[in-house]
């Protein structure tokens, strides 16, 4: 019994490391297609697809070895909670990596038509959103709820960023046709970056679900027949 | 014990209710964000946010109840994909309601100024994404696998009539400045669309997933190291 009961921490421990490492090469991801994006050259993201399998792969095995590791120790309480943000913040840095591939479609676009304007709130965008995945993952690590608060907070940062965004490249849409198409995939990559950082939102809502045992995906309202806690 | 396995299949099939209740709240928050669209109305769209929030609070509860069948039931085998495969088509559904939300905030821009021509491939695009969603359920219900099959093909149309639109816009937008923020929004609601029809597409994957087994997402390519199966 003891033994099984080391085992199941072991297979604990390989999930969280197994999360690690699927953070990492999301980042990676990201940072490769942003340098494309902001150096205008092609060669710096060719390793992104590879990335991308990379991630996929890591994704079905993770959901093995939840599937194994429920059939076998029957986890409940906090190591339910455990293994079901688990399965959440797999899927969660696998839509990441989909986020990144969506950014690079517009890469070579925008590389081969001069450059619009120099690109600062793009790479900004970019910066916090891979801060977000990063800290949404040490949050999950070390079960620290108020780290979590943090990463959902700064998303209203990343959300204001894509606004600005729109409206000055609306202006440059407006002002030339010729700058209609670079803008719109600005726009675009925009919105990616954004989501990237929705992302890393749900990851931190995952980990206060696994250390509060409340969900901050939507708490709970109070129903008409329940008392206030006044 | 039998006592116990009848309450087990009574919850599986409360699951299966539940999951079909929340596809048609998507569906139909779907069709009054695209009536409110199509017939610049903003009215045909006003219980859409009250959707939103049984959505997510349907979410929740069906996340609650599977933790609780995990804990009492400890399935395995079919039965645990086949909990596996809720929790996945629970979070798909939720996602579509935020993207028909996202939609929503395009409509008031789009009324509020005279129509930029009118909407053909945008309605059609809604009612493949709904047909997807629609048909993923219905695969999920039956667990038909094929049916499955058939909605993961009917996303190419989809992606294909979302290309179509940008190309159709960009035109509209080169050729005027005062088209570009209408035909901005159109591409907005396009690419939302889209994402309906890959969210569906997930559901059927998990449908595949659950019904043979093996994981339609990213199917694994053996191994330099594996013998080919000849």
């Amino acid at each position: 019994m003891e033994a099984q009961t080391r085992q199941f921490e072991r297979r604990l421990a390989d999930l969280k490391s197994r999360l690690l490492l699927m953070a990492a090469t999301a980042e990676a991801m990201l940072d490769e297609a942003i340098a494309a994006l902001v150096n205008r050259n092609e060669d710096l993201a060719v390793r992104v697809p590879e990335y991308e399998n990379n991630l996929n792969r890591m994704q079905v095995e993770i959901d093995d070895v939840v599937a194994a590791l429920i059939a076998t120790h029957q986890p409940v309480a906090v190591d339910l909670r455990f293994v079901i943000a688990v399965t959440r913040i797999n899927s969660e840095l696998e839509r990441i990596g989909d986020l990144v591939v969506n950014i690079l479609e517009s890469v070579p676009v925008l590389v081969n038509l001069p450059p619009l304007k120099p690109l600062i709130d793009i790479p900004r965008m970019a910066v916090l959103a891979r801060r977000m995945v990063n800290r949404g993952l040490d949050a999950f690590v070390k079960g620290d709820a108020s780290l979590a608060e943090a990463v959902i907070r700064s998303d209203d940062e990343i959300d204001a960023l894509k606004d600005q965004v729109l409206r000055e490249l609306l202006t440059y849409m407006m002002a030339d046709a010729h700058a209609i198409e670079r803008a719109l995939h600005l726009i675009l990559v925009s919105r990616h970056l954004e989501r990237i950082g929705d992302h890393a939102t749900n990851i931190a809502e995952d980990v206060i679900y696994l250390v509060q045992g409340r969900d901050a995906r939507h708490p709970r309202t109070p129903r008409a027949d329940e008392a206030p806690s006044a």
